[in-house]
Formats: C-alpha cells, structure tokens, sequence
C-alpha cells in the first residue's frame, strides 16, 4: 500500500519517543547496575539483567492495553518487572530505598550525545514535546537531569492510552490544538511511526543502532514511506529546515 | 483558624497560576484590541471590553464546574464570551479568521518584566511548571510566544477539573509523583493559594498590583499564613534561597 507523504511545511510539533530515541536507556543502566553492583557486592550479569529489565515492559503494557492489568504508570510497571527479576538474581541485599532509587534510574537517563543540540535547533522553529509511555514524572525528572529544552511532556498517562494506541497520537495532537497532519512524530522505532501515520501524523525516523548494545543489529534501514529519515537530531533539523 | 506552615525546604516543584500571575493579560490584549479596532476602523471603549472579556471568564467556569456546561477548553470558553461581547458592542465586520486569531490573544500573552528571568532562576533549583485553567495548546503557544522556559505544563485540563477544584492540584502533585506538601503554588490570587493551601500545597504569593489596569486597587497586602509573600519571580527566587 503507497502511503502518502505529508507536506512537512505544515508541521507545527514534533512529538519525540523517549527511550531509545532521545536517551540511551541501555547504557544509563548497565553504569547504575554495575556501580551498585561493586556497592553492594552482588555479581551478575549486568548486561542481561538490563536486557531483561527492558524486555519486560512491552508485555506488562500489552496486558494494561488489553485490560488485563488497570490502569499502571511505567514506573508501576518497571517496579513490578524489577522485583521479579530480583527475585530470578537472587538479589536479596536491597532495601526497599535503594530498590526504589533502583527503579527511578529510568528518571536518570542519559540523552544521546547529538540529543541536546539538535532539540535547540528544532525548538526555534518547532513546538518540540515528548509523546512517550514513560509517566510524566519520569519524563520531568528525566528532562532535568539531562537537561532537554521541551516545551511541553506529553505521556501516554495523559490519554489513559499507551502507544501505538491511536489514543496516544490522536490526543497529543488534540491538546495542542492542532490537526494531525500539523503534527510529526519523531521515533528510532518503526513500529511507532507506523501506528502514528496510521492516525495521519507525518514521520521521521532516526536511526539508534546502538541502542540494544554494541552486539544486537537493529534495522536502521531508511524507508521512503516516512517523510523523514535522519542519521540523528542535528540532521533532522538539517532536514526539516532544507 | 491558624495555619501550619509547611517547610520550605522540602519543596520539589514549583507550580505557577499563569493569567496575571506570569503573565500581563490586560496590557497585552488592550494592545491588540486597540490595533484591530485601527486596522478594521472600530472604535469602542477597548479596556471596557479586555474587562468585559476577562469578566466573563470565572462565571463560564463555574457553570462547567457546576455541571450546567460540559466540560470546554478555556479557547472554547473564551470564544464563547468574545462571540456575546462582539455582538453586544455591535461589532460585525470581523471574519471567522480574524475572530479566530483575536481569540487567540490568550496565547500571545506578554510576561510580566521580571518573569523569565525569575523563572530562570527558580528552573536552577526546581522543577517549573504551570498549573493554569488555561488549556495546554495555548500555554504552549504563550511558553513559545514569551519564551518561557517551564518543565512542565501542566492545566486543568489534564484533570478536567478548573480550579479552585482540589482535582486540579492534587492531580498536578500526582502527576509529578510527589506529595502534595513538596510542591509550592505561586500565585498573584489569595483564593487560589488558599485552594492550594487546603489540599496540602506550600504556598507563595507574588504581588501584581497593576494585573487590572493601572485604575483598580487590588489587595496585594503580604500575609502570614502564606509560605512567602514576594514582591516578583526574583524576589522569591531570592527568598526561596535564603
């Protein structure tokens, strides 16, 4: 099926995914673990821990979507994941504070290094937000200690409706008063973008190859059914003002 | 009734009333108003109209508060004032369009002279976000018009509850995963504090004495029940240091 491409002049507001497209959730994670690791002399295989960690967050919102599990924060959800996994480790040694700061270390991720400045340059011409399933919580903390210039965090919490629901697109678009195709969605996951231009947004895809690790070969492959396909923010910015 | 006064040291998140708080509303529409009636050739009493305007606002959100309206926007609502008062002062040579980017005014909202660069200084130490009845699309537009730099904008409107409604500011408290005593609300009105007050929140007052016009004397006196009483944004930057 030929998709058509929206005109990007009309474009008003980009909406960023988060994790993995704007921070490196892989690598923020695996510095904690192993620093609280050598803390409090627990070994483990740090690298699959994390993995694992991520891993489980897409079941545990497939079951929110399907009305299996109510309404969850991902900060809910990342809490319940963690605690089975201690559990799995054997990792008995926590308190419930350092479990809880554990699990706020999805709040402390570290943007990809091109993240910053290429959000200072789409924001002189754009309304640039976040339009993620972490909690709006999550997604402050996060934007301060990494210091992301957004106007506006948008979360799936505020539609009651986690991506790729039409839900999710259709309300970010609705709060900022704009139509749809007013709206972009920038992601490094195809899925995403696919779900958003079925809602009639337009789309650009950046490529993250490193975002499971240095081991694991992601499709980064541009496609031309998205309006855009950037190497990274800058060249996005590039892009959209040529 | 004496009132405890919360400790000030454990604030995270500063929430900021924006019309007349932030922002100069009377001055910046009474400039439009004035440069539309020059361009379209209409003369009435402008400032009888921006008051007329801004008059109409608290009854139409207590009818949505009272259930008598379903739940509207502050865009809607405003719209719904400007189409009585255009044809109360007789004025019918505006298109849709015009009417449309008149109503808009709300978005294109001048801050007060101290204001970004008190927010500036507050952004350093906490979390700023907006806690206004105005709706997310326009206080997105007014951050981008005024260049104000929040993390975070919050509105009524994520709660479907306007304020002085206690929904609105434990809802905003939740939102950003804290306790209601750990977020301060600032305001230039001692009803909206004293909502705030009532549901847990640390309070500041700031003074606007000229937010209705240089004729209206407003009780602007400091009061010891609120956490601090400042005279601007870096006056209380200045005292939330000390």
């Amino acid at each position: 099926m030929p998709t058509r491409r929206l005109p990007v002049r009309r474009v008003h507001a980009l909406l960023f995914d988060v994790f993995g497209t704007v921070v490196d959730w892989r690598g923020s994670i695996l510095r904690e673990c192993r620093a609280l690791g050598r803390k409090k002399r627990i070994s483990a295989d740090w690298e699959a821990f994390t993995d694992a960690w991520r891993a489980g967050y897409k079941p545990a919102m497939a079951r929110v979507r399907a009305g299996e599990l109510p309404w969850m924060t991902i900060d809910q959800l990342h809490r319940m994941i963690l605690d089975a996994l201690l559990a799995r480790y054997g990792i008995d040694n926590l308190t419930e504070e350092e479990i809880d700061h554990l699990n706020r270390v999805w709040h402390r991720l570290d943007p990809w290094p091109d993240a910053r400045r290429g959000l200072a340059l789409l924001k002189r011409r754009y309304v640039i937000a976040t339009l993620s399933n972490g909690n709006v919580g999550l997604l402050v903390n996060m934007a301060k200690h990494g210091r992301l210039p957004w106007d506006a965090v948008l979360s799936a919490e505020l539609f009651r409706h986690y991506k790729p629901d039409p839900e999710a697109y259709l309300g970010a678009a609705a709060m900022l008063g704009v139509e749809p195709a007013d709206v972009m969605m920038v992601a490094a996951h195809k899925d995403d973008l696919r779900a958003a231009q079925a809602c009639g947004l337009a789309t650009a895809f950046v490529r993250r190859p490193r975002e499971k690790g240095p081991k694991v070969r992601l499709d980064v492959a541009p496609e031309p059914t998205f309006d855009v396909n950037a190497r990274d923010f800058v060249d996005l910015a590039k892009r959209l003002a040529g």
